[in-house]
């Protein structure tokens, strides 16, 4: 039933302290964000470094300078209250994890919302395509790389990577597919050989988790959300807030590609 | 000859005084950009500006702030010396038109260099579609329409448009070409009906020259690159730096579709 929900509905949920827990699966056929925040005077940095790595970074909306509502992709939300869950950073130390973030905004916040790749994924599947780690119940499995970002100001990072194995037919496929979204990390930016780009045993993720990789399938790697979370981390602004790993922001925008 | 220039070649008689008439026709085959440059302080409301109108500002590259090297479409290039002319304003008001803005820049001082329409006209020329003020040695028409850009900022202000003349079998085509330019402004935004978009007389521009419509034709807008300028001068900065009109900044990266 939560699958049939609305993006309004959800938010509402958010809102009044119904919804704290993860977001896949919920409002089916929405795209679902990244949350981000930051005082203005990191914003230009951010902005620039999502800019300039636009697979890792695709931005759906930026707020004004103190604005919560994000206008373009949600007209009537509140970036304060509407996702199940926020992260709470530090000079890059997470110090809490709240369900509300009202009491800590500031007038000078900006809200950045990130594209993420379930609306690729519902694309591949839609097609008939298999996605491991929805098969086995599991979270994508993600690794750093040796692929250094371009860096804006005080951001800078390696990229990190979400990898779906497929066979070659079909990842031929998924490359026609997910091109078509860039506004959910568009193409791969790598597939085959993992320790290419600096990925020293492919069944140990950084983050995520592990899945099956067939007989004749290949690793396929995508830029992956977790990017920016990590420049941001090492650039250790005075405070920043996130999102909760998988405890997305649901914005009105259908999944579709161009 | 100076069809046969490379980039750096340009750049240099630039640099060196040499250079200071008109860039279209130079280094054939290579991207033109226009440029604003402006202090920090203005820097990501423009940033969010163009990052909410990319039609009318794609951004091929930013630099860092105080850092007058275009590091991602001109390795070694500087800013402040290789274009051929530039237009000063204080406040929102032309002072004056230099050939060197050395004496002037500032350690809080951004760069925006945007894509213009130059690179799909070669395309479409290319597949032998007309481009009628190219034949006619004219200065392409541009009009200032009834639609509202996204603000951002301080930023805000109407959407500008280029415009060219073409048989329906030829818009059809500009569209699929100008589709696979989404750095030189990519699709039209409108065709037909020009009082549909606020354009009273299709033989005034605002900017630019008129050219010919030819019975059969229909006219096709595209978002157009002093759209930025237009929000810049309203915004009415302390400073703001600009090429002048047709002295573009000349880069490394080739004229080429997606």
């Amino acid at each position: 039933m939560k699958a049939l929900l609305t993006p309004v509905e959800v938010r509402q949920l958010c809102r009044t302290g119904k919804l704290t827990t993860p977001t896949p699966g919920l409002a089916n056929g929405y795209t679902q964000a990244n949350l981000v925040v930051l005082p203005k005077s990191f914003a230009f940095d951010f902005l620039l470094f999502c800019h300039r790595n636009p697979k890792a970074c695709p931005l759906l909306d930026v707020t004004e300078v103190g604005d919560a509502e994000a206008r373009f992709v949600a007209p009537g939300s509140d970036l304060r209250t509407d996702l199940p869950r926020y992260r709470v950073f530090h000079h890059g130390e997470l110090v809490e994890e709240v369900t509300d973030i009202r009491h800590l905004w500031r007038q000078d916040f900006v809200g950045f919302l990130i594209g993420c790749s379930f609306s690729f994924e519902a694309a591949m599947v839609n097609v008939g395509i298999s996605v491991r780690h929805i098969e086995e119940n599991k979270n994508v499995p993600m690794y750093k790389t040796n692929i250094a970002c371009h860096s804006a100001g005080i951001f800078s990072g390696n990229l990190v990577v979400s990898m779906r194995p497929l066979l070659p037919v079909d990842a031929i496929r998924a490359v026609q597919i997910t091109s078509r979204f860039p506004l959910a990390h568009g193409a791969p930016i790598h597939w085959g050989a993992a320790n290419e780009i600096g990925i020293e045993n492919i069944n140990q993720p950084d983050f995520g988790d592990a899945v099956t990789i067939n007989s004749g399938e290949v690793p396929v790697f995508w830029a992956c959300g977790v990017t920016p979370q990590v420049a941001l981390l090492q650039a250790k602004p005075e405070i920043a807030i996130t999102h909760s790993p998988g405890h997305m922001f649901i914005t009105d925008v259908k999944n579709q590609g161009f």
